[in-house]
This record gives structure tokens, sequence and C-alpha cells, in this order.
């Protein structure tokens, strides 16, 4: 089998890759073909943290990223404290083919997320990009949404507005002006992400005009919340998964409320298959709920394995 | 990380060493120190295989064994069709720290499950040990058992009576005599271990005399059954994990009858925890529902990664 190292993603995996890879697979699980498996999340009884497994299948790929959140690692160890593997298995035999360190993968195909909703919901004239969050995640969001439309200003917002500079930073990477805004400041916007880990809405229907297109990236667990539930209501509602987005994405709070039904909700698959139109019009807003699943994590990771061997960066073991 | 491959297992794990640790995480699991965690079981769109994860935590233990059943496996690929793997991670860090192949430690963990069940709820004086079933696993199940009581004679049945002479090269291994029987030859046994993929009782109450103790190793499914739903009725009824023996383990059918109740059932691990009085009489029929938990696996595979670093036969890679 193939061990991919940790250390060697940041050469390995371009934003373009994960793009690409994050598109088909989102492609395929709304064309039927590919199958997340319900995810395992447990408490662990040291450490306060969270373990768990997110498995899938897809053509030519079958495994799972498995780990979690170790909530005191970067003090007590100088770890990062979010740690996860990906674990590749043949689809033809069952045995496993390889192991792909997961930390910087699941940035970048968080990213592609927001990406691949951005390429095929935002407006084509859209130049205003607004953020909502600025930390670590929000950096990969926005160096891989300014690829998708031909932007002229990056707004942002954020709880703890000191740590606005690191994302002026990467708009300055691509020359692109920052500007930090109020909450009131986003009716500017032409695409928002939202990448919070936030547990009320931070923003209402009121600071979204029409025609935007807004990723929420940051409701992956029940009782989180970014946008007002309203503004869901009054949107085309997208999702990576129907059951995850209702469940513990963003459009649990609407749902819940009887503001929007699971069945007004459609896979972004469904538009990169060409079966749903997407937007249709500059007035609409559209919303995409990207709550991860595992089979983003192993379309990246089985999208790099042959490059690592390839390159001398992997390991081969007997197993 | 710690590689240890499938073909390392069969020397560096010992009946032994397998016995000790699925007796720890069984006393762990009723003590509430180590925690199964929900198994996911998904049928893959080809090959007719059926994959997934089976997790948990206990001291000093985190991980997963992820693998499964791919049937075409042996005529197609020359790979034996079970195939499995065990991925363990550091509970202070998260991070993945060992994989361990599966394939044999199933066999030896399971194995390993009755002779646990024999050790402590057989009868000291057990003589005869009755075998039903006499495929693969079932080989290891009479090497495990064998070596927990006195036995003078071992006993048999199989549906295709052509393959018993496998067991009886088993027993001539230990030079007991071997003599294969009808069912209602089973009256004659102290200690019963049924092994087969039935779907339809195979042993009956009729069969089984007073003081008997039957380990029920084959029932791992919805819709499994090896023994008749009266015999659970008369019998103290002892189990890995009382969940999936209610739902999965030869326990579903006698619970749903209203034969037992789920409250009836006892985790083996209170009886080595010394919270059960186990068998209380030298009349009393015990019956062990071992349906299989991941925290063998793991507990076993943790307890020989430091082994095979030591003698060399693991890989050690950068993860």
């Amino acid at each position: 089998m193939t061990i991919v190292p940790e250390g060697a993603i940041a050469d390995l995996l371009t934003r373009e890759a994960a793009f690409a890879a994050v598109e088909q697979v989102f492609a395929d699980m709304a064309s039927g073909s590919a199958r997340n498996f319900p995810v395992v999340r447990e408490a662990m009884p040291t450490e306060d943290a969270l373990y768990g497994f997110k498995g899938g299948v897809a053509p030519g790929i079958l495994g799972l990223k498995a780990g979690g959140y170790w909530p005191h690692n970067l003090d007590k160890n100088g770890l990062i404290n979010h740690q996860s593997t990906v674990f590749l298995f043949d689809p033809e035999t069952g045995r496993v083919s390889a192991m792909v360190g997961g930390n910087l993968l699941t940035a970048l195909r968080t990213a592609a997320a927001s990406a691949v909703s951005i390429k095929h919901l935002a407006r084509l004239d859209a130049k205003v990009l607004g953020m909502i969050g600025a930390g670590h995640q929000a950096k990969f969001q926005l160096r891989a949404a300014l690829e998708q439309r031909d932007f002229d200003k990056v707004i942002a917002w954020n709880l703890h507005p000191e740590m606005l500079p690191g994302l002026a930073e990467v708009a300055a990477e691509t020359g692109i002006p920052f500007e930090p805004v109020d909450l009131s400041g986003m009716i500017a916007a032409d695409a928002i992400i939202t990448i919070t880990s936030s547990f009320a809405p931070t923003l209402l229907a009121e600071h979204v005009s029409p025609g935007t297109h807004i990723a929420c990236m940051g409701t992956d667990t029940i009782g989180k919340q970014e946008v007002e539930a309203a503004l869901l209501g009054k949107a085309t509602v997208f999702c990576d998964e129907v059951a995850q987005s209702t469940t513990l994405g963003e459009a649990q709070h609407a749902v819940s409320n009887g503001l929007i039904s699971a069945d007004a909700i459609t896979q972004i698959g469904a538009v990169i298959n060409g079966t749903h139109p997407g937007r249709t019009s500059n007035r609409e807003i559209t919303l995409f709920d990207g709550t991860g699943v595992g089979l983003q994590d192993l379309a990246v990771a089985g999208s790099i394995v042959d490059v690592a061997v390839a390159n001398g960066t992997a390991t081969i073991v007997p197993i």
C-alpha cells in the first residue's frame, strides 16, 4: 500500500486538483453513483476530544477519513488540534490501498466546495466577494473563491477584527483591494462565504442584496448557525448532501422552523450534471450549504496517490 | 506510525495474547471504561461486497477495524473473501499510530471470545466439547476452547459432513478423541460452540443437557440464527455487548419473541469483573452470545504492535 504523509500534501495537492476532485464527486453523488456512509462522531473520555469516521463509495473510490478534534493538542503537544487521516481501499478486493495525511487536505477540500458553488451558482459578473470569518480556514476559502470569478474587491467581517489582516494578506497575494466592513456593509457583496463556528446567526437577510450567492461553510453540527433562517426562506438553497444539510448543516434551522422543506434543497451535483438549472435570474439569491462529506476527502486523497508515487514522496509498504 | 503487515501476524500473535486482550477489553466494557461506536456496514455497488467500520475506545486504545466481505475474491483474485485492517490512533493526540493486518487477527479474536466464555461460564469438570460447524473459523474456535478445560473428547456436527475431517485434525493435534455425531448426540456435550452462517435454528433445546455451556459465535446479522430461541429461555444468557446481542446477535429472536428481555442478558465482562456471579449451579445452562465487537480487534491489534517493533517485523513510516 501507499503512504502519503501529511508533510507531502502541500507540495502535491493543488487547488485545481482539489477543485476537480470535489466537483466530480459532487456530480457523482447527485447522479447516484457515489454515496456517503452514516457518519460516526463520538465524544472521547479524555482530552475533551471528538473522534469519528466519514466514509463513502464512488466509482473507483472506497474508504474513510478518521480523526477528530483534540482541543488541547496545540498547548500540550505542539500539534494542531484537528487531526485526520484518509484510508483508501480497493473497491475490487476490499484491501487497503493507501493512507493519506488528512489535515491540509481537509482545508483544501472544504475550500474547493465553496469554490465549486461559486463556479456554478454565483452571477458571472460578480465583482465583490464578502467574507464572514477570518480564521485559519477562511484563508483557504478566500484563495479558492478568488479563482472562480473576476472579483475586484474583497470585503470582510470577523467577530475579532484583529484577525482581519490575515485575510487582507491573502487578498494582497492576488492584488485585490481588501476592506473590513460592518455586517451591514455586506450589502455590497455579490458572493459571500461564511466560515465561522457560530451558534447564533451573524449574517441577516437585511445584509444581503438580491442576486447574491452565499456559501455557508461553517455549520457542521446540530446547534451551529451562521445566517438568519429567513435568508434561506428567500433563497434558492443548494447543498452537498441533503440529509446532512437538514440535520446538522445551515439548513437545519430553516427546515425545523418550517421556512423551507427538505424537498426544496438541491444537491449541487444536480447543477453540475445539468439536471437542475441552478441560478435562473440576476435577482435570485442562491445559498450553498456546505456541510462537508467524507467523499470530498476520499476523492481528493485519491487524486494525489498516483502523483505521490510517481514523484517519490510516497512510501510503499507491504500489508 | 507502525505498520504490522498481515503476513507477520501468524508469528506475532499467540492465542494466549489474544485471549488476554479480549478478556481485558470485555472487562473494561462492563466496567464502563471501554465503549464500542455505532457500527457502519454498507452494501457495495460492485462485487456483491459488504464494507464497513467497527470502532471503539478503551483505556490506551482508540481506532477502528475497516473492511468487509468480498465474496468473489478467491475466485477472481486469489485473495481471501474477508478483508480487514485495523487502524489505531493515539488517544492523547488523535494521530494515527499503527496499522495492523486484520484477517488472521479477526479469526483469533473471535476464537478468544468463546474461549473467554468457556473459562468463566463452563463447568470446571466439563469433559466433552461439542462443535456445531466445521468451517475455517471453527478450527480456531476449537484450538482456543481446548485450552480452557481438561476436555477428553470432541464431538462435532456440520451441515456438510465432508468438512468434519478438518476439525478432526485439530483435535488430533492435542491428542483428544474426535467423533462426528448427529445433532441429538450433542446431549453428551458439557460445552458447545456454534460457529455457522445459518439462518435457521440448528441446535434445539432438546439437544442440550442441563449444566451445559453454549457459545453461539456465528450470528452477527439480522436474520441469522443458530439455536432454537427456546434454548435462550431456558438458559442464563451472557453476551459481549447487549445492544448487538439483542439486535443482530443470537438473542435477537428470543428477545423479539418475548422469551427473554434485554435486561436479563449480562455482559460477560461483569462475570470477569466479579460483579455478576456467572454460573451458580451444575444444572444451569449458560449461553454466551458472541456477536463480535470492534474493541476485540483493537485490543488484540494493540497488544502486538510493540512486539512487532521490537522484533523487526513492523515497518515504521512517517505520516
